[in-house]
């Protein structure tokens, strides 16, 4: 049984262009092409463990993904975040492949949604980028906007404002300019392209701080406790777009507003659909919202190029 | 990421003892002391998986188990059963090992199971041992009785006689005398102590069949799909033990007893607590079933045992 060990990713990843192929996986999900069953979830005192696994229906494999994270792991030196994905014939259920990229294949699968998020719902002229949070998804996110919009003014926010300082420095090496701001409502009012990206369980953002014109990915929050919007925004909002209807049910920023009873089913609408048949921002005035809880069709089509990539 | 081979995992077996610790897995699950989440399925067109995982709440590991049916499989030379046990720290969630058992440990942990149960239910005079099914399980049942009971007469039924008749010969060169019946009321009436092994969606054993005095296991079941048993004998046992109430909302026998309103939940017990408690068997005139559809502690367990023998 082949183990691809993550350096090894790493060097395939390069030759890979993901963005096409999670477009086409997200309208094959919206398009009910997919088996992709509820997301497994083992609680753990330490840490917790999501699975999420699924097929293209009649497709070459099927994978099984297997994330963790355990947080108290920075104070021994490890990382907090862990993980491989599992490819299987589809024909036989014979293992093709264990990519042991340690999560660094959901971080990508993840921006990747982002960008597809912008690039449908992003409005023409970004001024500034909004990113909320520091962590590895507030940089990735970043990195993986550039085929969406060229613009290079950056606005970050952190809970911790020396993290953000280096998240600063460190971005404005790769040539952005970016700006800290300790205040989110000044976030708000100078970026128009905004992923959040914190795995806060109190609202970030509020309703009053949100202008006109202004797209919000929201890819934070993906499990019950975690929110980042406050669910007003998802209720004002002209587009409320999703990744997963399904999974929107038990996790999210719109089960939260589902619960407030300021959005049903009728007022969201996939990703994949509006990849599909349109249904994107209309003009630079509309509020749009996109809310990622990660979905195992991105898994496998990451999954499935590193593969064919490697040999 | 270390990866073990079916031929390393079979070196460590026969040093390995697997019947106490199931048990004391079985224990500690019917006490509460595990986290073990509904099995995740994956239903595709040529095959299916079964995703089973947990833990003992505060121990070592956590497993996921990834276990596969792809039945056209025999068509083209490649077994039937395919699967992997991940075993992670669960104070890190970094992995431990990937014991790429092919299904085999599955098996082991199963027999035992009904090894098991058998230790708690079946009567103290066991006449012969029916067997219903020709596979594997119906091999490997056998053999785990071992320590159960000295009986070395078996009846067995198989849907395929030849099938049948090459499991009389395989097994009379391992000591046992083997009758072949075509007629299950046969098989009931010779043998007080029933293993049901087949994948049957259409019952088999009938109330009418089923004499005082008997323990049937019945572990074919499994599914949403499969039964082997009337619902009527359920409902006219002295004794109906189960390894989860929780697994037998959705598959296995009892779930068609819940269902045709034979039963209810306080009419089974679980195994664990049978174990930890007593409550088995009160005398040889009694009929007790025990319907297992595999808990993923079992799994947890038998995964531990083989990856402490190999270091």
């Amino acid at each position: 049984m082949k183990v691809v060990s993550l350096t090894e990713i790493e060097k395939v990843l390069p030759n890979i262009d993901p963005m096409p192929l999670i477009e086409d996986g997200f309208v094959d999900y919206s398009a009910g092409k997919c088996t992709i069953p509820p997301v497994g979830e083992l609680l753990m005192e330490k840490g917790d463990i999501h699975i999420k696994y699924g097929c293209s229906n009649g497709g070459d494999y099927y994978v099984v993904k297997i994330a963790s994270g355990f947080y108290s792991n920075n104070e021994i030196g490890l990382p907090t975040s862990n993980g491989m994905m599992l490819l299987f014939d589809q024909n036989t259920g014979m293992p093709a492949v264990i990519l042991h990229d340690e999560c660094y294949l959901t971080d990508v699968r993840t921006a990747v949604a982002g960008a597809i998020s912008a690039k449908y719902l992003a409005p023409k002229n970004v001024k500034a980028i909004g990113i909320v949070g520091t962590g590895i998804q507030a940089r990735m996110q970043l990195e993986y906007l550039k085929p969406v919009t060229d613009c290079k003014n950056v606005v970050v926010w952190g809970r911790n404002v020396q993290k953000a300082e280096q998240y600063k420095s460190d971005m404005e090496q790769k040539g952005y300019s970016v700006t800290v701001v300790t205040d989110l409502a000044d976030l708000c009012e100078k970026a128009n392209l905004i992923v959040t990206t914190t795995p806060s369980e109190e609202v970030l953002i509020t309703a009053d701080m949100v202008k006109p014109g202004t797209h919000i990915t929201a890819m934070g929050s993906d499990t019950l406790d975690k929110k980042e919007l406050d669910p007003e925004i998802l209720k004002m909002a002209d587009k409320v777009v999703v990744d997963s209807v399904d999974q929107s049910e038990t996790r999210g920023e719109i089960m939260w507003a589902r619960k407030a009873g300021m959005i049903t089913n009728d007022d969201i609408v996939e990703l994949g659909t509006v990849i599909a048949n349109g249904g994107g921002r209309d003009n630079d005035d509309q509020i749009t919202i996109a809310d990622l809880t990660g979905v195992a069709v991105q898994d496998l089509k990451i999954a499935e190029a590193v593969f064919k990539g490697l040999s």
